[in-house]
């Protein structure tokens, strides 16, 4: 049993969950909770820490059996004293198991492999990981075949948004651009109508057809989107608000319009 | 100029931004920054505090002056040191003027005056101050006419909710409900229809017609509605979720149902 915060293995989840370039380096990010723990692909857990008392849990021993036997027997389970392991966590009240996972990456040619059309979004420099995190969980509730962020966009392995998207980072498929504008064009070699919700638009977001590829711009919450970004958009379309609203928070801009594609998509 | 900690009125906001209880006995809550005090109604202003270094600018007080001559001459605006300021706000980065607005609460006959058919949102237990305040800027947004919660819901006047309302909680009225399940009775009686977002719901949000008077409950992050409450729904109704995601965040399925209703009652 690790009893000691010296540690290198401590030490490093430590780095994993504070550091964003620990991660990069390493290609390594840190999840926490039974949930998240036990729905990571097996082939990407590079090590699970569990508290002594989470591991003296007959039950959970089990849980752990059944997902992989890894968790049991292998050189990859970790048992951590109980004060150690809650300095290793993000969380401020750990459930007793978290596990380190190999990144993976998806590629550009990646976005295209559903069998149905094209559903994108496109999100530019989302600056709050609970935000970019409900935008890829609702993403895959609503059919969303590929998200693409740019550079500029909070670090998607940030333990906040790892927590928001409650197990959907593992399943959508995310490509990090390093040119937003030129992934754009591409998109549009590939005969995707590109929307962008805008004050300028002039038709409702209701009144076109999102049965064909498309793909949707989302801007950056304080700023909405640049104007270079989205002159790039074949249309604007605006989301009615009453009242004196002024703007929509991101991550329900990005819901009403997911959710109205799945919506026509299914009609 | 107030340049000590222990200034009466300087703890005092302290206490109003860290204390639920304050906020409750006194009737007040506070507002930082400048849209959020600029939107402030006027006749509910209790007292403005600037930083020294805000209250210099001089388009700031020309600002300050246009809204109101109380945050000029009289004897509601006072100018704080920067550095005692600083410690008065909850956000990390004040901007350099707050508010304490005086607390208006809504009656349940009040939550009729619209219009518009009434158009209800039941929030059960939510606790994320974050998702209360974006599902209330997201209700302006969407038309609703007015929203229900009950005691066990997170802190309307918490700074962080009133931050994610962007000003909507000036203007949106919101009933507190000691009994929800008298409250929805009562709704029933006054011919509303009521629908909760349920897994048993056998059909999809969008196949029903919102255009009527309609009530939406929606619940808690962790446990979704409880059976108490969902038991008591006309209907029934199920937002479609892909791949395997087994929930959407709470604000979500509220915004979901709401741009639904929108969308129907501009059709």
């Amino acid at each position: 049993m690790i009893a000691s915060n010296d540690n290198a293995k401590v030490k490093n989840v430590r780095e994993l969950n504070s550091k964003h370039k620990a991660r990069v380096t390493q290609s390594l990010f840190v999840v926490e909770g039974v949930k998240m723990c036990m729905e990571a692909p097996t082939d990407r857990i590079n090590r699970v820490f569990v508290s002594e008392s989470f591991y003296q849990d007959a039950d959970n021993r089990k849980a752990l059996e059944e997902k992989s036997p890894y968790f049991v027997d292998g050189d990859k389970l970790f048992v951590v004293k109980d004060s150690i392991f809650e300095g290793m966590c993000d969380t401020k009240t750990p459930q007793g198991i978290l596990t380190v996972v190999e990144m993976k990456g998806t590629s550009f040619d990646e976005l295209f492999e559903s069998d149905k059309a094209p559903f994108i979004m496109i999100l530019e420099s989302i600056q709050d990981p609970g935000n970019l995190g409900t935008i890829i969980r609702t993403a895959e509730g609503a059919g969303v075949t590929g998200i693409i962020i740019n550079d500029t966009t909070v670090d998607l392995y940030n333990p906040k948004t790892i927590r928001s998207t409650m197990g959907s980072l593992y399943r959508m498929k995310i490509y990090e651009s390093k040119n937003l504008k030129e992934t754009v064009d591409e998109l549009k070699k590939r005969g995707i109508t590109t929307y962008a919700a805008h004050l300028k638009g002039k038709e409702f977001y209701y009144e076109k057809s999102y049965k064909g590829p498309v793909a949707f711009m989302i801007g950056n919450e304080g700023n909405g989107l640049t104007d270079e970004l989205s002159d790039m958009a074949d249309t604007y379309i605006k989301i009615p608000m009453e009242g004196s609203v002024e703007s929509l928070n991101a991550g329900v801009a990005a819901s009403v319009l997911m959710y109205e594609t799945l919506r026509q998509r299914k009609g």
